[in-house]
């Protein structure tokens, strides 16, 4: 079993573990523990989460970002409830259907400019409340930050929150990159969820640096009822709970999690700064977490691919995304950058 | 983070981490990876698990059971098929209603004296072929070893995969336990599933040594189109997966499997000898692989869960399961002999 | 478009449509109604269930029976409880699947003698409150008049009912023969329902004369709510609803449901009676409401089955059943059961 | 039980019954027929779609339109696959998310600008065939004529078949009013159907003056298995078949169809000349089937919906929609019409 080590910016999934994730891992492997969560690390996690998102959260590990979704959706939802969201959202283009497959349930989608909803955007699916034949939106969730390398301010997170709320809807937050949101903004993450009221959030720790781990953090119970059985009937219940609750312990410790999306938001933004300075080569979205949108010829595209993994976002526009993680060092975002430079020159001449 | 060290007999999935496991996880653990399975460990696993299914079998990692079960049985099945078990069964008693929540899948469940359905215990519900009105009975799931801790010879599998197939039907084997029962049964893998007609298995790992991790392992891709996608739509796909299969590949690895597997057997009928030598505790199932079924005085029971933890299996009859895993030691399996003795001594006085 | 006219003994659903319930849907085929339930036919029909109910009850019609079931049971199940049932219900063996293919729910069975759950009987599957494990019993669902031709009396429908909400379950009763259970205690609509603690009706029409039209009668507004979107949701709601509340509101004008229902019980009584004189064979359940299950030699079972049409129950046993339907004469009976003396003296000599 | 007639533009289905239609159940109704399809008058159905759609084709009589598409939708996918509609379909915005709901379905929406998809506008959804993050594309569904008064060519429906068939995706057909389509084509129905390549179609009853009744005509009975089973466990499986087959055979009988169709599509086309007429009403969509949507002034619309029921389309544009149907008479359209210029007299003045 060998694997040679290589270095990219396809993704922050792409990445390994952090060291101090893996002794956390190590650590609690000592002797048995109660299984399915009533286990001593389990019940230290859930302390610490309630120390980030207050005394009233709960949180419930679950192995990845699609679960976290789907059952916290669940539990927000009645049966006859659907979702609003984003079109570009995760939930929606990038889970193979999961939410509809394995919940039935039903997303209105909204088309955005960058990945962002904002309470006029949601007034275009948020209707139809009491008619039969329309599915009836309950839930309203947004990605923080966003697949687009968005970022939504606290005071647009409030917006959507109060707007949503007096249309009788809950919020969701995805937040696969919610470390990358909160150091970006310089808050906390109670700042943007808790605060301003949002009622769920899926909680990431896998791109963040675990091996595998996110959770669903319930910030006001009430919305959201029966997370610990739909995480069981939704298959995302672990039964060595400890080794997942470990990991998100670890990134709760000594601040790993804010040392891990500080830098790699950082890591963007210098190549980001490399990058502008090459002529032809256009940075076309905000870089405001740990994601780079930029517009390459195709040729060079083509030709620096075989160089650094990395994924082609749009086929039609030559639009590419470059992922920083925790693990990106200074030298990779340099050789990368001097690398796009060498074939941006190749292809002018 | 404390863990203080404890031991017990509740469950096999009480245990902690194979040490060989933990190492093959910080062994991968450098640098970038594809996500989601395309990665060099996952590939390296696949060819470990042909070695033990035959070339043509396909293996598709997973978190846990659970997943493995009713990812398998939504590929087995067409959307108006039912599956067939035993009312014992796991997928039946302890999903939390996963197969019918997540995946639309109706249960016909045959009481069974043993935890083993037979050909002709199958035909009690394999019937109605052709009538809308029966939900249409599509595949035959056993367990293997079996939740009351039985076992299937190999010609006992084989019959029903001839007599299921003969149906028309395909078999399923939920091998949460495989490795106990290949140990037990002095065999490989492929004996009892490939060799005699098995067309997809539940690989487990977890309650093996690893940490979490199982393998849908698809001996015939003919009857199981679309595990694939299934798994994504599922929540099962890892995004970091090389660290799934790495664990899974440590089992294949030096026999790990078999002697994690011939330990925890041996640790219980070390225990069944034991405690067969104590006057007044009936052990009430064969001990075929590493669970011992005893009946005890509710009395003494109360006593000895305040000492060692294990599980009451039936309130009404006082029988109860002690699971032995791959860390039972034998001074834990006499310690827990002892303990029974003085318990019953205490009564009888 | 002809259609030779014949007679049997197979269902009360291969009967016809009642002269008077055919007039009612003429007479409200004028000018155009608002589709989908906001006509004034179809509130005619709420004011007359309430009359039957209570005044809080609510009605929905709906297309079938099965549609009937799913619905309530949907509507009166949080995503992840179960039904508890009798194995004999329909809803278990007669729907397809339904309840899990297309609501997700699991149920939990109950092998019974006679179709008819009891307090103790319900207690072995109503536990395990509280475990993810066990998917949750959130309700208890029973047939009246049963599948097996039985009758719960008013006492055990309010035993059933007490321990039921006692376990914080509710009840849901499958009356698609409901009208022959009324007329065979004596008694109305809710003096085994609205007032012994009964949540939700499936009010069955089409067994008892109309052409198609069942309603879900929700008679604890509190134990179901959602039944509107979820009759949408599940396929269940006419456009021209008038058409099918005229059906239900038939039933209900002059008694009719109770005229239907009486008789085809007097005609099973009789069927009784006669065939009670008939050497060899055996009645082998009580006869309580429309069906009447006997055990004939098969060879004779074959001979009738070319003369009068009607379905082996249990083709291991012998086990026939006989159905009596609103159109059943007297003379239908007596040719019937004169056939079956012939077929038996046959047999003899 | 009465039921003041009165008269509108609101929807076809806020008609009644075509007085053929009911002769024809009161026709069939005689005696016992066999139940749940077996029954002579559905025979008689399968041969007279066969002569529509060609003898390869089986006929599966419905409820209702949600349950016609739910069911073919189902039959049409595999597990993972998701259904390509346009964002305006009824599937998408008016089944209460039934296909979600009830079977798992994902749909990729397209906005389109009159209701139609094109080869073009399917591709921006028909991609990512084999990558597991994406809900596989597996069927097209157009509706004809559509949710917006538009129809398909004959060669615009082939077009979208060969694209779709060189997906190797399938082609759905919802024909709520295929009737309507066929006679505004001058066609019969296979010449848009099965002579151009689309697999299933949802065949339209109760907007074309039956009571209820719909059909799932498999046109290509290998792109559908599962019709039979798929319309039991979606509840769509009626009891008294007969009398639903009955109302679909008396519009294939004397081509009553064509006469409902081609009256209610003349009535639009006299209601479109009449309004265009009218000074500051604009007709804003092709009148091509049995619908007119206009624009009118916001207060105009108020006071003549005092008078005439119909709905606005989007209340922002002012957009209303005017609805024909089988029993609209000329009397009706004029009466209105001059009733529209009234009231747009009273708004100029």
């Amino acid at each position: 079993m060998t694997s040679t080590p290589w270095r990219g910016f396809a993704s922050d999934n792409y990445a390994g573990i952090h060291p101090e994730v893996l002794d956390a891992i190590a650590r609690v492997n000592t002797g048995h523990q109660v299984a399915y969560g009533d286990d001593d690390v389990t019940a230290e996690l859930a302390s610490a989460m309630q120390a980030q998102f207050g005394p009233q959260a709960e949180a419930f590990p679950v192995f990845n970002g699609t679960g976290a979704n789907v059952v916290a959706l669940q539990a927000m939802t009645k049966r006859w409830e659907a979702v609003v969201c984003a079109t570009s959202a995760h939930v929606n283009v990038d889970e193979g259907g999961a939410p509809e497959h394995g919940a039935g349930l039903k997303l209105w989608t909204i088309p955005t400019p960058d990945g962002k909803l904002t309470p006029e955007l949601i007034d275009t699916q948020a209707w139809g409340f009491g008619d039969v034949h329309r599915a009836q939106p309950g839930v309203v969730t947004i990605t923080q930050s966003t697949e687009l390398g968005t970022l939504y301010t606290v005071e647009e997170v409030a917006a959507i929150a109060d707007h949503a709320h007096g249309l009788g809807m809950s919020v969701h937050l995805d937040g696969a990159r919610i470390a990358n949101a909160a150091a970006a903004l310089g808050t906390g993450f109670r700042e943007f969820t808790t605060d301003v009221g949002v009622d769920v959030v899926s909680f990431g720790g896998t791109k963040n640096g675990t091996m595998l781990s996110e959770a669903i953090v319930v910030v006001n119970p009430d919305a959201s009822p029966g997370v610990d059985f739909l995480r069981k009937s939704s298959m995302q219940l672990a039964s060595k709970m400890r080794f997942v609750s470990a990991q998100l312990l670890a990134l709760l410790t000594d601040d790993l999690w804010h040392r891990n999306a500080s830098h790699s938001n950082a890591m963007a933004r210098e190549l980001e700064a490399r990058v502008r300075a090459i002529d032809g080569v256009s940075v076309v979205r905000p870089v405001q977490a740990n994601a780079v949108f930029a517009v390459l010829p195709p040729t060079v595209t083509e030709r620096l691919q075989k160089r650094f993994r990395f994924y082609t976002w749009d086929q039609a526009t030559g639009e590419v995304r470059w992922m920083c993680s925790w693990d990106t060092t200074l030298e990779d975002v340099h050789s990368f950058a001097d690398a796009i430079a060498e074939e941006m020159s190749a292809e002018a001449s």
